[in-house]
């Protein structure tokens, strides 16, 4: 079981180095294998290639990250609130497989991290949907 | 895929009838096979009558649950944040396999629920440990 510690850093880390546009950084929390479901009945990302591919499109549009609340931990998974404020996205840069509205817009999230022995990331599961959006 | 106002209604349903104490109702909720683990990492309670037992006992103590924040749909799937206001638990009265403190607590926690087609819960995954709760 990794510390808690070390699930609360790379949570603290992943909104800190997505909004430092800092990529390839942020898929060094996760394990080589590990997969993304952003959101949740959307189509998995797999491998740290996928991983990569998928931050450098999600980074775009200006999108910042908040944690509004606090971090849940339960035995090796963390569990917590997150706002995406988003200036804008092109649809050819969109990252997810959701209808999007155009301009700038909050996003009420829930990410769920699993964590190997190593502390690393092993699946990322993001809860959010159309109804989620508020356009501002 | 149940509707987003039938996986809404459950998710509020849920905390009224859990303050009212009416477990039955609470159960009538989840299909008759559901699978719920509270927190993540302990042993599951799978099955109507576990389910009812497990509400007998989580009711006790005065809980009374809030709902501080937005619900995520994602899918069939609903996320949310979750306050459990906690009077005290005697230890034999505790419906968790986790140490608690004597006392008034609170506890920060967060529950996703995931539906069939018929808006039954099949599953319920609650997120939180030690670190989230709160003496008051």
């Amino acid at each position: 079981m990794p510390s808690e510690d070390k699930m609360r850093s790379s949570v603290q880390a992943y909104s800190e180095l997505f909004n430092a546009c800092d990529y390839e950084a942020i898929a060094d929390l996760f394990s080589d294998d590990a997969v993304i479901i952003d959101p949740v009945g959307t189509e998995p990302k797999i491998g740290k290639k996928n991983i990569v591919e998928f931050y450098k499109m999600a980074t775009r549009g200006g999108t910042h990250l908040e944690n509004p609340g606090p971090v849940r931990i339960a035995a090796n998974t963390a569990a917590f609130p997150l706002k995406a404020l988003i200036k804008g996205i092109k649809a050819e840069n969109k990252a997810v497989d959701v209808d999007l509205p155009s301009g700038a817009m909050t996003i009420d999230i829930i990410d769920v991290f699993t964590f190997d022995e190593d502390g690393k990331i092993t699946n990322m599961q993001a809860y959010w949907g159309p109804s989620n959006i508020t356009k501002t």
